[in-house]
């Protein structure tokens, strides 16, 4: 029998990049909520919609309030003159990955970025936190995906890592997020960041009509 | 042997108070963080200066960022004068709790209020969040605190509810809070408010040295 003869390694780079969210990547942040909600087993309570995140995002300057960093790739470098590079706000993180051969993205048409080439891959959303054990801010994560023909890149913790190196940055006592129990993959890749969890803590949430009946508190 | 005769119930109105915490409030916020760490035995941990607090409270609008609420009592009415019944942010809310004797508050000197007779007796300190699955804004609290004399009063209820109330008033999806899984009576009252528990998530932290390292990353 003939052993298949594999084609030969090619010169693939995929260029990669961390840039802050503006309002016309909603569409794209949308359609991630919903491939998030489906990996978390989430769907029956992910109710996100376009208009609610034009709405609620964007409201405030970055990192003051609700933020959102986009990862992005590119089989060729990001344009120079990128208007992303301007942002006064952010200075994106550019990072070149080299793989053996291209990704195979089956919904690169959905997830075209406004650049040649370039496709949207990820996301992380995060906000102010304020520890009142330390009394300074912090940075809570609310949410990091990839998609999937993106995974086991590096690029979730590029993600996590451009959010701690932005609470560095602005002297920011801490980086806390969520991780589902049974995502044992995502644990591991945390404790190897040198994350720590807090084992005796549980979170409550009010909310629908438990949350409605506070109306009339007084 | 004689019976102790119980002195008579005397009629002891206790006239409570939630409004929005004010600059001045910091030495009474920062001493009610170091209680509520002596209590959740987490002591070691807190390294809250009145300066930190100072420095990053305030910062912003009510409810835009982090936000505290001041729990009042008074064996008096509160004054219908006082300055925060004119704040444009927030009406205080006011509850009279029918006691059949004063509390009796060894600390009422170190929590004096600036109006006469009134002390601080607890705090709540919240900041909104983004949960991604409703697209909406919530409110995430951080911390819920009643000092030891004043507990068993509804006082935490009342705390809780302010803030749920405010939720509900600014549209907002949801409360979010965090408890220590072995402190029972917390977790006997959140769920007597109709709170449910996430019982998948854990909560993960990068801190210290390991989230310094950071710094560098690209």
């Amino acid at each position: 029998m003939d052993a298949a003869i594999p084609s030969p390694p090619t010169d693939s780079p995929l260029f990669s990049r961390i840039r802050l969210a503006v309002p016309s990547n909603v569409p794209h942040i949308h359609k991630l909520i919903h491939q998030m909600a489906v990996y978390e087993r989430l769907s029956d309570v992910c109710s996100t919609t376009e208009s609610d995140l034009s709405a609620n995002l964007f409201t405030s300057p970055p990192f003051q309030s609700v933020t959102i960093f986009i990862l992005e790739v590119s089989p060729k470098p990001f344009p120079e003159d990128s208007p992303h590079n301007s942002n006064p706000n952010y200075i994106p993180l550019v990072r070149i990955l080299n793989s053996d051969r291209p990704v195979d993205d089956p919904d690169r048409e959905i997830f075209k970025s406004e650049d040649e080439n370039v496709v949207v891959a990820g996301f992380s959303l995060f906000f102010p936190n304020f520890p009142a054990y330390t009394g300074k801010p912090g940075l809570y994560v609310e949410s990091i995906f990839v998609r999937k023909c993106y995974r086991k890149k590096g690029f979730g913790k590029m993600l996590l890592s451009a959010v701690a190196k932005q609470a560095v940055k602005m002297d920011y006592c801490e980086v806390l997020w969520v991780v589902l129990n049974w995502n044992g993959n995502a644990i591991r890749f945390y404790e190897d960041m040198g994350a720590q969890i807090l084992p005796e803590r549980r979170i409550y949430r009010l909310t629908g009509d438990a949350l409605q009946l506070h109306q009339n508190d007084d």
